[in-house]
């Protein structure tokens, strides 16, 4: 049993242990208890699900104070951040229960047996159903949003499905209070013990993935952690879905009229985006691709003047704060690389200062265009409108794309948000990408490596990862789901073609 | 240049080939040319695109003798079976246009700007957009709904799509043909010739998975195929969602009461759907679950009797054929199998004859619930409740699974139905899986190997597998899809929440 040893990013001292390494054996028997829950799950009424949600996040929300304390301690993101998190997440748990009780995520489909130009069509009755076991991965930078209780285990519970969290060893006590949290309240509700489970250790998490019982992976992480696991997955007897967010450039784009009529206010934009959380954020501007010229040079030396009174807080862990330094220390070797603002790191801790870097748009490559986990950026200064697309067609796919424009563009506008629209999920216009708000039309997707391109990790429609449809031919009343029998009018349902709304 | 050469089935005769193997370059070049068409594919209003579809459904319904000739000739399916399918292939292409032009697909979504419990929120549009360039394997055992002109194609056209389809080698000149008809429709509806390609050979397909450009994969046809595939896609620097229906078991339960009230029909409907196309469809009953007594007894006897009257067609290659033999000759010498019904072939060509086996519930193993592609089935004889969940609980997940009742089976039925539920995509009562009706509520897909487990490839919502959301944030109206613009209200859209019906 290998200790799992946090470090408070503040003071780079070791933190008390609160959990070890899970073996195969005690990983396995945390699946099974979910996977024996799973029916209890499935077959709980909607709008009591939805109250399973709403005291999970009461919980919580009654112990605001212990858990922003513990995950400042294992985090160093400050209360202020870490306040926020917890409101995004307790109301995260339940917007889900508003979605489920609403019920249109069912996608209650309802056709009528008789004739068509194909010949007799029988009575077909579809609708969603919960996959079965969950599997989540908490992400380092969100010890609330993206761990234990966030997004990926709200909406999964919401769909019906048991969950198995492995915990992410930056912050093992948070997650192990939240845990505990959530399953007491559970508990109160008459739910399973194995509802939600808790798992620890690098090795847990292989176990986890290739578990039978498990139908589903949420993952927000490393690239490298992400094919790791997507390999693990390919080797079992039957592959499973694997939902991963596994980096991002968000491109933010400079339009000459905006440099010319917004530079300062751009640039103090700019620096807010790239420093808060020290930039440990998946929509963080990797990149700014700024015009040539005087207008242009406005935005970076506002940029820069702005970052350089930033205030940041100290990176997560050792390794993210090694590889920043190693990131930004090539970067700087990079032959038609320069320099604009390298500030040495003040404090203990994991401390760095911030960066931003600047290259002209044709010597742009991949060396140059790469996720940096931290407080830096790249400026690309670009000349006339095909160099920009050039530049952007060579980008990795992102989650986000960002255009500061003067509202006077016209057409070129147009050209420039197709473009965008083909390589990331959320296109803003001057806005800034950090920030992700919880609603109906949200999406926190993309194509690779904002993967999984069809689905979203944030927004109403996260549930529909953790879904799968089942029709049911000439069946019976009695063996159908609830929203599938002839007197259930509570949800929105598609008869026969046509849309009809509850109550109608 | 390697000719492909297809076998006439019913004769085992070469035919003259139409088509060789494409080389990388020549791959490339037609999936840059479906690339080069994708934004006026995309840019396409709803209705044009539908009127497109429209126009190829034309094209083959206006050479139906001359498809259903070369078909029969390539397949042996014969002049019935091919006529249906050439019908449902229209009515399919027809059918997407409604789809996209009822507008619900597009999942539209607006959320006002305005404060929340997690703060100021912004104006958020989302919709679902084309992927890009898909790439579409045809299948051998439908030349036509699964193919060139079938259900992937389809709904990818429809989703605004450019498709690529991997011609099968067993039907060439039938790929060649509706491929040319299809075209020339898209030309004369103003396409570019690229939007619509067509590719020839194995190596050809590996070559397509990996292209750049490509963004999705539809895949029907086997389990070691469809893991090459995956393999190939894993290698992209940008891995890709595939969405591949593998092999499926379907099984069929007989209750004691559906054995003792209707053992001669079930056992003539079991046949029916056996032997039809000669076995060789995705959801023919690969096991069938009969009681043990006397009534079951009857049940596999009038199946016996049928099947052996029953008309088959030669199956469909070589390889299908040889596969076909040897695994009936195999299961034939498992200890406890027992051999029902073995026939010889009669006539030349591809032709086998049906086979029945029949083994105990509790000696049933993974070597025994196996697909066998022909005219072949596995009666499983079992002996009370508990028998049969744990011999279906041992089964591989299926498209469809199947239970023929009495009508008056109660509370046990619930519990058939939930355990089914759980491994498959189509739960059938009293009706046989065979024949899958398009429709609003068609589900044809499961977990795997009837992946992908969240989608389909029948249906209406076939199409969900080619889109992907993007959210326009605070965008200026220029620059939005029609869709998402504030005048358009052609469209179910989803407003702060609410559902709100075209014109409301």
């Amino acid at each position: 049993m290998t200790a799992i040893t946090a470090t408070n990013p503040a003071t780079g001292s070791a933190l008390e242990p609160v959990a070890s390494e899970m073996s195969a054996a005690e990983v396995t028997a945390v699946v099974e208890a979910a996977a024996a829950s799973a029916d209890w799950l499935a077959d709980l009424p909607r709008t009591e699900r939805a109250a399973l949600l709403g005291a999970m996040a009461d919980a919580l929300e009654g112990a605001r104070d212990e858990i922003v304390a513990t995950a400042d301690e294992e985090t160093g993101l400050g209360s202020t951040r870490l306040n926020g998190e917890l409101t995004r997440t307790v109301f995260q748990l339940r917007f889900f229960g508003e979605v489920i009780t609403e019920g249109s995520y069912l996608e209650v489909t309802l056709d009528s047996a008789g004739d068509t130009p194909m010949g007799p069509r029988p009575d077909l009755r579809r609708m969603l159903v919960p996959t079965g076991v969950v599997a989540v991965f908490g992400a380092s930078n969100f010890p609330l949003a993206f761990s234990v209780p966030g997004g990926d285990t709200a909406s999964a519970l919401a769909a019906g499905c048991p969950v198995v969290v492995k915990a992410h060893p930056s912050h093992p006590a948070t997650s192990v209070l939240c845990h505990r949290l959530m399953s007491e309240a559970a508990t109160a509700q008459g739910a399973p013990a194995g509802v939600f489970g808790l798992v620890h250790g690098q090795e847990a998490g292989v176990v986890l993935v290739k578990a039978p019982q498990v139908t589903a992976v949420g993952f927000t992480g490393s690239t490298g952690g992400g094919k790791a696991l997507m390999a693990a997955i390919a080797e079992r007897e039957n592959p499973i879905p694997f939902f991963g967010e596994l980096s991002s450039l968000n491109p933010v784009v400079v339009t000459p009229g905006a440099a010319a009529a917004r530079a300062a206010d751009i640039g103090a934009g700019l620096a807010t985006s790239v420093s808060g959380s020290s930039g440990q954020l998946c929509t963080k501007p990797n990149l700014v691709l700024v015009p040539t010229g005087a207008d242009g040079d406005a935005v970076v030396a506002a940029l820069a003047e702005n970052l350089q009174q930033a205030t940041t807080v100290p990176l997560l862990n050792e390794r993210i704060r090694s590889s920043y330094t190693e990131l930004t220390d090539g970067l700087a070797s990079v032959p038609g690389v320069r320099p604009v603002v390298r500030m040495e790191a003040e404090g203990e801790g994991f401390r760095v200062g911030p960066a931003v870097f600047e290259i002209d748009a044709d010597t742009l490559g991949a060396e140059t265009s790469k996720e940096i986990f931290g407080p830096a950026t790249m400026v690309v200064r670009w000349s006339g409108p095909e160099q920009l697309d050039q530049a952007l067609e060579t980008l990795e796919d992102s989650l986000t794309a960002t255009v500061q424009t003067s509202g006077q563009e016209g057409e070129e506008l147009q050209g420039l948000t197709r473009l965008l629209q083909g390589h990331a999920g959320r296109i803003l216009f001057d806005a800034y990408p950090t920030g992700v708000a919880v609603s109906w039309a949200q999406h926190h997707g993309g194509p690779w490596p904002a993967t999984n391109t069809q689905h979203t990790s944030v927004g109403a429609s996260a549930i529909r990862r953790w879904l799968r449809p089942v029709v049911f031919q000439n069946a019976p009343q009695s063996v159908l789901p609830a929203e599938l029998r002839d007197d259930a009018t509570d949800v929105p349902r598609r008869v026969d073609g046509r849309l009809v709304l509850p109550g109608a």
